[in-house]
């Protein structure tokens, strides 16, 4: 925790009483810790894992190592093809960063959602507890809120996979929210090994026209009551805020009523401020993920440009964090101020010196391959304005 | 105009006074209108041309012609090497939207800075005038302003190319701006052909820790004040407005700031609100142009993924122009609200029809390469929460 306080420069005392009354979580995997919330810089998650269209093992733990070399703090497996916990062991195995996952995804591909118990989703939850896993996500769903969905007028009624899991099972069963029902055993669980509960946001808008209505509030305002109960047994949490897709004047505004209603890490998918950016969401979410982190979420879940439309491909997961990591910048330069990685790389630039430059760049790879050869830059040739002024002002 | 106002759903009485009032421009090239301006979509400029050290005419043609078969409003041709002319004409001969030159360029590489006079100048502006060309700009830069110069703080003292050959040219012949001493003459040449003036922005900083300062803000006035003698000879002025890098907490406020100081079509450079993003600063200038373009901007200049490292290729140029107008884009949304594409994209969308969405994407190509053969979609596969939760509804 030294550590964290250190490199995020946040005094020690600061940080615990973050901690102490949820404003911040810790989430560990072994002694790869990763402060998430209030005062911290903005983080990333990477969601990967096979689908049942899509099972290839080693791509998936491929797409874990690139994610975690190019700067994801946290991966989500979001596995439901194949041999589900053997690709989560060799995840683990191959990264360090904390791991989260959806138990009822692996649920529902190997019981069905027809056989499905309580007592298979709390036994779920149990074993990847045991296994290591940082932080799971579960969705609070109730009967009373599938009911109102009925009668909306929102282009898409659900856009959440782990939430419509958790409602059909509801819906089939004639039930109530299981994890509702067994919350205080849940929360028993998740206390033993310091896992971080994520609230997950199962109504959040799937476009840009679907502006976060009713049903999003009282979603939200149930997580935050859960967010509360779990707090005072000491377990951490973190919200998924109204994240999706988002109209872009309304960003900053619902980022700060959420912080308003809880106090609490706050998650956001993208979110995405356009509908029409298909193929380049991960450019128009890295857009929405400025704002968003800019007005106080603390925590980012990277979108690919694969997003709507296939399983990301490696090359998919490295190019959406890249922007990602882009985003996250911006949106601390505004929620704090220009880092000092800008000012070292800026007076690198004004000098000219395009290898000390690149020592400072979220990622160097591809601006080496366009550097300048023998340091002539081709911008600009014999013309370059910063050095004739530099010149002209070092003469007089 | 009737065209522009029913395209940009203008009432064209609107439109004409804008245009009145200097708030508006129409950029003209032959048949082809650029309306830029309150009340119009944000329009964006790609910069394209050789340089003394990369002279590849063929490739400058490529470059214009991609960037209008990509969306490009307008093409500004920055051209220093070879035989700067012919490059222009060609890129006239198979391009058909605006274009715009800074006339010193030529001169520069023509002349020399050495030998170079007022009456060059005006000489080039009048050619460039003659040829059809739509638009110039023009740094007026004064001696006083450089004065100051020498004393500030900045990291980079000038970034602004033409600014700073007008800067050596007034240096090196201990003269006035000559452009503000031949200001009548110029406003003449420009008035007969309906060519617009672009204002330039010779004091824009040059990296996010080189805060809008007094410098800049003198320069802002002093553009103000020309715009209106501009306007009240007849002649279509556009303002270069505090862009190139700037802390993202500030873009908002500098926008609405010289808006304030002159209501007249604002055109930003990026602007970059960070600069660690080296190789990527199309995506990190796309999130600031995006909220230059909410906060009133009306004209964006493209930034590539090669800005600050080499002359760019065709390929980045197409992979910044995709990226601003997604930027582009999601201003309008903030400026207005997000549009009927948005919607019709999400309506299709919900119905899984990946074809039709497709015909709503700002770029098709992409997202066509990636989309689901067969309609199949690999992202969930038969775990799709769109479509089991739609059929939930529909069922009950």
């Amino acid at each position: 925790m030294k550590k964290i306080a250190k490199t995020e420069n946040v005094a020690p005392v600061v940080l615990k009483d973050n901690i102490a009354e949820g404003k911040t979580v810790i989430m560990a995997r072994s002694n790869h810790l990763c402060g998430i919330g209030c005062r911290l810089t903005t983080k990333i998650n990477v969601n990967i894992g096979t689908s049942s269209a899509s099972i290839h093992k080693e791509k998936e733990v491929e797409k874990a190592r690139v994610a975690e070399a190019y700067g994801a703090d946290t991966i989500t497996d979001l596995s439901m093809g194949g041999d589900i916990t053997g690709i989560r062991k060799q995840i683990q195995s191959n990264t360090s960063v904390p791991l989260t996952t959806v138990p009822i995804y692996q649920c529902v591909a190997e019981h069905s959602l027809n056989n499905l118990t309580a007592g298979d989703l709390l036994a779920q939850i149990e074993e990847q507890v045991k296994e290591g896993i940082s932080s799971i996500v579960l969705h609070f769903i109730t009967p009373q809120l599938l009911q109102q969905l009925k009668t909306s007028n929102r282009v898409f009624a659900m856009v959440s996979k782990g939430g419509s899991f958790t409602s059909l099972y509801m819906i089939k069963n004639n039930t109530t929210n299981p994890y509702l029902e067994h919350f205080d055993e849940i929360l028993q669980i998740l206390k033993e090994k310091d896992v971080v509960l994520s609230l997950g946001n199962t109504l959040r808008s799937g476009c840009v026209h679907d502006t976060p209505d009713e049903i999003q509030k009282q979603e939200i305002e149930l997580n935050a009551a859960l967010a509360k109960r779990a707090n005072d047994s000491c377990v951490q949490v973190i919200i998924e805020g109204m994240g999706g897709h988002i109209a872009p004047a309304l960003i900053t505004k619902h980022v700060r009523y959420q912080k308003q209603i809880a106090n609490r890490p706050l998650f956001v998918s993208g979110p995405l401020p356009t509908d029409i950016a298909i193929g380049y969401d991960h450019i128009a979410a890295s857009i929405g993920a400025a704002m968003a982190s800019g007005a106080g979420a603390d925590y980012l879940c990277m979108i690919t440009p694969a997003e709507h439309l296939c399983l990301p491909d490696v090359e998919h997961i490295k190019e959406g964090l890249i922007a990602f990591k882009i985003a996250a910048h911006i949106g601390d330069s505004i929620k704090y101020s220009p880092s000092d990685s800008d000012k070292q790389l800026a007076i690198h630039r004004s000098q000219l010196d395009w290898g000390q430059q690149l020592s400072y760049a979220i990622e160097p790879q591809r601006p080496r391959q366009l550097c300048p050869k023998d340091g002539k830059c081709t911008m600009c040739g014999k013309y370059c304005a910063v050095k004739t002024m530099k010149n002209y002002l070092e003469q007089t």
